[in-house]
């Protein structure tokens, strides 16, 4: 296996640790062995559990001895809950180690030169570009920004509209957008709503299959707003992920409320996303856009203060990706947040 | 040059016929001499003029005998403004025909069979899905609806709004997508917008280069509603096609209005767009999505009847094409129109 095959290898591992390893980073490790063949595979686990290299260096065993580890964040120098993983490589006799992206944090960088002390051959910036815009973007936006990276979610017809005038929703988009929105709920941390949505939809905001199955990860449930939730919500059951209630309209009292959180999604309703949009927090907009107009009802997005185009948010359309019937529109920042310092 | 080839050529040419031709249908031929090399190329002239057949076996001569025509629509068979173009093969002495749609006018029909009578060796249905769906659409749908095809353009931010809250809507979408509007004009018979959009935007309603110069084909500027239109309206200058005024906000009068017209766009306002869309004669959307939320102001589309999700339109997404930092999604209707009959 090549370096850049094993450091796809390394960031499909990375995607399962999203949500998982915050308020850690969601790194993957590939180990291969002296003669090329794949000899481990990890990913970061959850606070006070091993990260990403170890994982990989256990999964090799004496294959690492020589070998070439393939990592997606450069491996950490620190002691914390853990030990350093530069130490880890050196002490399995890894020759040679290439990363996608430099660790920005002080207490935790230095690894690369640590690994090169001990003779070890180190590559760094090695499919930098999809590590830094994918599976680690969130946690390097907590990094630079010292706040999570918040998505806007939006489904809606062409007409952008989300709901018809009697309310009713289900269902605007099909089921591939649906499944692949519940795909990405097991990737975050926390989902956001209005109490608003809280009380009209009674949703779970669990992270499901398509066959209804729950997916390991479960993220915080975030309600923001003033009235109560009834005690029969479905927002109260113990199948999701924990229920957070914000007694606040402020998007920075949310973010104040998930110190650990990596990626939080912002549902709505629109003068929740309105809010986030205003405040000049969101990061990202996922519109899921079905081949609908309803010509009538709710908008997605309600900012009061805009009088005029320049006061429009701009981004940038980062992709397109057809699901099922549906498209799904992603756009982004016009300047990339993690590189602005 | 293969019978695919060439029938993409003929594809092709018959797309500059697009509003030319109207009412008669765009056609493109290629005519190959009996070498298989290209000897002429052909598209439908202006009414009265030339059908495609005749303009490529002019531009093919001699070449012509022995060889092999290729052609949109199955050649016609009737006399009228001008001679039946299945006898102008025969006498150029072609060998063999190819064509993709069959000539659904039953006056015009039954070309093929007496190409085949006079010993011509004929083929229909190549690429007919291409050109169904393509440059002989809006024909097809008049033939069989006895109406023009109809596509409702909305230009707007994710959020489906069209202008801010003080009217300002320049611009909303980039340079490329602009373009590519302009381009779709050429191919027109006519725009349609009401007289609020008119008053308020003062446009020209013209096709035009990026460079800023006029397209050859001009499409008719329909202006629907009560209001006059003052003196020294853009619409009333003579650079761009004929303007018809229709004092109505009925859709079935628009199109009574243009009773030769084959494709005809809907541009707004949103309650000119909501009466087509209301009254089941939308056949396509053009939706051009900027990567932009606005937040507040007008939404593209309104709809008066729309009560609840099941009252929505609901179409099919049939393509998606990135334009510069925009995005046009293409929906068609659920069930092909032309294929209803």
């Amino acid at each position: 296996m090549d370096i850049a095959a094993a450091m796809d290898r390394a960031v499909e591992a990375s995607y399962a640790a999203m949500g998982v390893s915050s308020p850690n980073p969601p790194v993957g490790a590939v180990i291969l062995a002296a003669d090329g063949t794949l000899a481990g595979v990890g990913a970061t686990q959850p606070p006070g559990g091993p990260h990403a290299e170890v994982m990989a260096l256990r999964a090799a065993g004496e294959a690492a001895r020589g070998g070439t580890a393939i990592v997606t964040l450069e491996p950490c120098n620190h002691t914390g809950r853990t030990g350093p993983c530069s130490q880890a490589l050196i002490e399995a006799g890894v020759a040679e180690v290439h990363y996608a992206v430099g660790d920005p944090n002080p207490v935790a960088a230095g690894g690369a030169d640590t690994l090169r002390a001990a003779g070890v051959r180190v590559t760094g910036g090695v499919a930098a570009d999809t590590v830094e815009n994918g599976p680690l973007r969130p946690w390097l936006t907590r990094q630079r920004l010292g706040r999570p990276m918040v998505t806007a979610k939006i489904a809606a017809g062409v007409d952008g509209r989300i709901a018809a005038p009697d309310g009713t929703s289900q269902w605007i988009t099909g089921p591939e957008a649906r499944d692949h929105a519940h795909r990405q709920r097991a990737h975050l941390d926390a989902i956001v709503i209005g109490t608003g949505t809280a009380l009209a939809d009674n949703p779970t905001l669990t992270a499901r299959t398509s066959a209804g199955g729950l997916y390991p990860q479960q993220p915080s449930r975030v309600v923001l707003g003033h009235r109560d939730l009834p005690a029969d919500a479905n927002l109260r059951d113990d199948t999701g992920g924990p229920l957070v209630l914000v007694r606040s309209h402020d998007p920075a009292d949310v973010l104040a409320a998930l110190p650990d959180a990596l990626w939080v999604l912002v549902e709505g309703g629109p003068h929740i996303l309105g809010a986030f949009f205003d405040a000049g927090l969101v990061d990202e907009v996922h519109a899921y856009v079905a081949p609908m107009v309803l010509g009538a009802g709710r908008s997605s997005v309600e900012i009061p203060g805009v009088i005029t185009l320049a006061d429009a948010k701009r981004f940038r359309t980062a992709h397109t990706t057809t699901l099922g019937d549906d498209v799904l529109i992603t756009l982004a920042r016009r300047s990339p947040t993690i590189r602005q310092d």
